[in-house]
């Protein structure tokens, strides 16, 4: 008997997620979507479901994190300005805009892009923790290149999932593109597809790490993706930024 | 009656700021200096004074201060890790060397740079807090440049230090460099110089800011150095990155 008329609205929001239990909301709070939810219910008196594109796990950041909203009366003239002013400092809502009613964050997602950042030298910069991960020894510049040669297009990537994958799921996706640029200390490895299994960007880092340290040959590389029975890649504990279109 | 040979060392620590209460020492702790004494303690057995080139504020933070120690025994091989294992992992040693007795932090500085970051935008990029000063408003950024041209040089700088300079301090100063670079919605301005008076860059900066909002002529900048009773430069309540030479 609901009659009230909804505006659906898309939100980028961007979060530093280190004090935050990831983006999906879960008992006992402190998650982004419990923290845009709470913002939303002091600003429309009512509980709003704040539908995210993808989740991310504890750690992980968000510069242009993708979230739609039906909100029962836009009146409100700024919305990023309102929903900031009750927001943690940590999540700011960067843009708000009034999209159609078939939108939808998740389904409508045209890509996703995953940054992983690298702080190579002996000491790391105080301002780079829990922005980057830190690796003191040697690492092999040209080769995460190479590596990125052969993980990119559309694989099994099974062997590079958490678990390898859900039970059931098809764990065939599509890396349209792994870009690798060095900036004084900083590797930042950007990851481009249209979806990605879990933990999967973590894992392909870790895998791409061990080969830039000669701990693995790039062949390795090859028989994760063919499914063979080899040791399994490594999962650095430190999370990566993710960006969405 | 002290015999044990003293070995000099020349540190240069990196700090992010928000955490402490500035770099001196003081009771009650939680300073970049006493956290650096607590780690030489726990190693040296013995109290071991920190000796900085400056002091920095609360919330200002340090890319390279430079410090000097005296250690009984430098038998250990990695000094930087020594003591990094003993921080805060908000400060960080990132080098340790060993220097000539006579050379002394403070007196033997050649110069000091300030670097003061300004984001210009409607809402603050999340990773941006306490590392910038948000200002949403439009700013002409060439104005920061025809500013710097005003500012550089020998000037009795007192109407640019708090409380106009301590009873009796000589306020003429020497700022051989303001470079102002923009790169997307950042404004970095890099002040260099042999030495600065208390807020002196925090008050050039909110002076500067000033002028590229067109709420004060450039005209003004002379007049205040020129010691004449106009209004007082706006002093903003972030502060600003130091590192040293």
């Amino acid at each position: 008997m609901d009659s009230v008329p909804l505006t659906r609205f898309k939100l980028i929001v961007a979060y530093d997620g280190a004090p935050f239990l990831g983006w999906q909301s879960q008992v006992g709070g402190n998650t982004v979507q419990d923290h845009l939810e709470a913002a939303f219910r002091k600003l429309c008196g009512t509980r709003i479901v704040v539908h995210g594109s993808g989740r991310t796990d504890t750690g992980v950041h968000a510069l242009g994190q993708v979230a739609h909203v039906d909100i029962p009366s836009p009146r409100l003239q700024s919305w990023p300005a309102a929903l900031n002013a009750h927001l943690p400092r940590a999540i700011r809502v960067m843009d708000c805009s009034i999209v159609p009613p078939e939108f939808h964050a998740r389904f409508d997602a045209k890509g996703k892009i995953y940054i992983y950042r690298i702080y190579n030298g002996p000491v790391q910069d105080p301002f780079e923790f829990g922005r980057s991960w830190h690796i003191s020894g040697l690492l092999d510049v040209p080769m995460f290149t190479q590596a990125a040669q052969r993980l990119v297009g559309t694989h099994d990537f099974g062997g590079f999932a958490a678990n390898r994958g859900k039970p059931g799921e098809d764990t065939v996706r599509t890396v349209h593109r792994i870009e690798v640029e060095q900036s004084g200390p900083i590797i930042t490895l950007t990851f481009e597809g249209t979806g990605f299994l879990y933990k999967m960007v973590r894992l392909l880092t870790g895998s791409m790490v061990r080969c830039a340290q000669h701990r693995a040959e790039l062949g390795w590389l090859d028989e994760v993706l063919a499914g063979k029975p080899v040791s399994r890649p490594y999962q650095p504990s430190i999370g990566c930024a993710i960006t969405q279109d």
